[in-house]
């Protein structure tokens, strides 16, 4: 669809009188996070129904963020919502999706619901409150019942419809029956509309201040990209970067958290000069705030491609730095320093070695060949375990630590190459 | 254009009665060169027209390369050319590309010349003996006088046009006048084709054994890539890896030239234990070799991304171990270590820091950023510098170089990284 109703009309109580979509959660009001997903899915247009009191802050929004969108105006917004849906019907034709103002979607939500058809609902809601949702049941495929009270329901009504101007023909119907006063949940049952079950992803509504905070929980704990993620990452880094992003999300810019994170490696590296244990944790701690600033990138909508570049390289000095610094401080013997030089080529390497994967191939290695990341070895492996190393502070184990190193990170980089072509032959 | 007729009919007398478009140059056939290229540029159709004996041999090649063409019989190649340009005519329609079996193009040539009309014309040709060649005399874009004798001339005539299925109303009047024996000259003259200039790209054509010799030539000297190359390369490697190229493009593989070039890198960083001025020379000789793979894979239409990426990543393996090795059979103290670690970090960054660009921005970085360019620091710089720094073995020596790559490769990167966050923000 090229077109998006949003029905953004209903007179929020419960939030202080302002417009629930303008709300910011996660640093961008909740619409322009769902017009800005739904152009990045093919969006070109959109018609937003409001009422006469917000129709000047949506005309301000709209143009502040220059999208192209219609005001609709509904001078009855304490009609029921089926009401404002019909008002958008001459300003759209074809297919259009229709969606609400104060619900709240995520990247992989809006690029699955888009391909749906009907209304999109959701059998495994993760991030509501299901004693509050709207419920459907469904037969062959299509809404038999909706509303808020069922008892016998199948899945949850995600606020996101995929429609084509047929379903004008029954508003017409409800609004001479009705004399205008009818909820979108009749138009629903009414028009026994087909069911796209899209489950489990990230989506939330926002009806109070308290639902503001799960939205953001929504955003932050979804927005984790992983797919270059270890072990470490996987099951330590990554449960407590988010809870950091969590509480910063509003504050912080993806921006300044790279730099947070990047001053803290440094520093970890210059305190191998005076103590190996704080060294290795502060390390471990730089390490987990490295996963932050992707995480505020994406809950933030504000990935960049030069963010990413840039952080990338950030890395490769920590680590490159803290080995460094590590063999100066600890190592005398020229033997030991030809290990530590050949683990720190390896560590650089190890990231090289994948990302020049995408440089050639323009897609990214893991994704291209799954089995690269069962390789052991990726950062927060590596870093977890100097930090291990260095808890005992002992010339000995930081020898243990670089031969380690070396063979790991050397190996793992044979293998990289050894899969690619394999792959790629 | 979708379709391209070629021109093979005629009996080639001087190169032993083999047809000229099935000769190999640079390790393929020319007629494989030309139909691959046009492919390349969107070309999906071949009509080739040949004579009754070298049917069976083109047949078999078409077949082996799973080329779609039709063959198309003229049973009287002693007659001219013009009127085995006629026997294609009901085998196209439309706009095509029409092209003489004896003629070598590079890949620029043919991406520029698709987009051009008529009769593409070259008024700087490099790699043919003008003597020999057919000139075209130009009035008012379009074709005036054409012929081998021709005093007066603008252009050299390439064997390549783009024609549309309007020449067969010419061909068929000059078909009665004839008798059917004239030649393409004739019909070029006589339809006045509009002429397009491509000046100075790699184009030749094949008549003597001599003249095949020109074409391998043409196609190695013409296969330098360059975007990354630094001042070295340019001025020194290239004129020596293309020579090189050129005595070995028709034995020799890329892939075994890459490993070639690694081993004797990696064997120059073991020499530096034995000798550090044999070691440097060795390296730059190594970093010498490191260009003939690409311009091989270039000449003999060999390129890969995997023989690219494989290639990128033993350069680092090779530059890592030679500093490694380095400093292992030099230095000392600690603190010089710690400059070794940070020139060897440095030396793999300069090369991560231009990759992770195509990676982040699936562009090359030099394209994109074209000041990038005069930055010094690149590989083959490097690698001359240390040669420079280690012909006079001395300590003291080995320390400068040391302390110069670390700073000036460091130096590097944060440049390249404030050029892209400048150009790309
Ligand atoms: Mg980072
Ligand atoms: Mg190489």
């Amino acid at each position: 669809p090229k077109t998006a109703v949003i029905l953004a009309a209903g007179l929020g109580t419960r939030m202080g009188g302002r417009p629930k979509g303008l709300l910011k959660v996660a640093g961008r009001e909740i619409l322009y996070r769902t017009m800005h997903l739904l152009q990045r899915n093919g969006v070109k247009r959109f018609v937003i129904v409001t009422n006469e009191r917000y129709a000047p802050l949506y005309r301000e929004f709209v143009e502040r963020h220059g999208f192209n969108a219609e005001l609709v105006i509904n001078p009855e917004p304490e009609k029921g919502n089926g009401h404002s849906l019909h008002l958008a019907k001459s300003h759209v034709s074809g297919r259009f999706v229709l969606v609400m103002s104060d619900h709240v979607y995520n990247e992989s939500f809006v690029a699955e619901a888009i391909r749906g058809n009907g209304l999109i609902a959701d059998r495994e809601p993760r991030w509501i409150d299901v004693e509050e949702a709207t419920k459907v049941k469904v037969k062959d495929g299509r809404v038999e019942r909706i509303g808020k009270g069922l008892k016998d329901w199948d899945a949850v009504d995600t606020g996101f419809f995929v429609l084509d101007d047929g379903i004008f023909r029954v508003t017409e119907v409800l609004e001479n029956e009705r004399n205008g006063d009818y909820s979108l949940s009749e138009v629903v049952e009414r028009a026994k509309l087909p069911v796209t079950f899209v489950d489990g992803l990230g989506w939330t509504d926002v009806d109070t201040p308290e639902e503001l905070k799960r939205a953001r929980k929504m955003l932050v704990f979804t927005a984790v990209k992983g797919t270059g993620d270890g072990f470490i990452s996987r099951h330590l880094n990554r449960k407590i970067s988010t809870r950091i992003s969590y509480l910063l999300v509003e504050k912080v810019t993806p921006n300044q958290m790279t730099v947070v994170a990047f001053a803290l490696g440094v520093l970890s590296a210059f305190l191998t000069l005076i103590s190996l244990p704080l060294a290795g944790i502060l390390y471990q701690l730089s390490s987990i705030l490295d996963g932050v600033d992707g995480e505020l990138a994406r809950a933030q909508l504000r990935t960049s491609r030069l963010g990413g570049y840039v952080d990338s390289i950030l890395d490769r000095y920590v680590d490159g730095t803290f080995l460094a610094l590590l063999a100066y401080s600890t190592l005398k013997e020229p033997l030991w320093y030809l290990v530590a030089l050949l683990a720190l080529l390896g560590s650089v390497m190890v990231s090289y070695s994948t990302e020049r994967f995408k440089g050639a191939f323009c897609r990214d290695a893991y994704r291209e060949v799954p089995a690269l990341r069962k390789l052991p070895g990726k950062r927060d492996e590596r870093i977890f375990l100097t930090m291990l190393f260095l808890l005992y502070p002992m010339e000995a184990l930081v020898k243990a630590l670089f031969l380690l190193l070396a063979v790991l990170t050397n190996i793992r980089v044979a293998l990289t190459v050894w899969m690619v072509g394999r792959k790629k032959r």
